[in-house]
């Protein structure tokens, strides 16, 4: 069993609305120093395969058909 | 200028809706092998500090009080 971690972010060429939003509210909260935020989503997969190779793989096409809008985002695959 | 990226995720000893909905979209799809689908978070800040601890602990109070629940979330960070 292994356990793949996939980012899943906005495109850098992209705006980002959602972390726009945020960044305004730390502004509102007086935080100061943060000049950018980034928002996505952080999916963790158990995968049941024999080998790290094949759990990337799976994991791979899960991102691509279901987990990501590659229109708007790109992802990252890590096994942990 | 620093980059800290935080990962926000449902606590493991809560149900995660969201993951089980994708994983029977996953079932659906008909691949075989993801036994478990958790999902939350991943947020990058740039952060304007002298040193990354201190760019480590905008981000930390960050996420404190605004980019994670910590009744149902937990948050880890690292600087990239």
């Amino acid at each position: 069993m292994y356990t793949v971690e996939i980012k899943v972010m906005p495109l850098k060429e992209l705006l980002d609305p959602q972390g726009k939003a945020v960044m305004g509210g730390l502004e509102n909260l007086g935080l100061k120093g943060v000049e950018d935020v980034r928002i996505g989503k952080n999916i963790t997969l158990k995968v049941n395969a024999e080998s790290p190779e094949k759990a990337l793989a799976i994991a791979e096409e899960a991102s691509r058909k279901l987990l990501s809008n590659q229109v708007m985002e790109y992802f990252e695959l890590r096994v942990l």
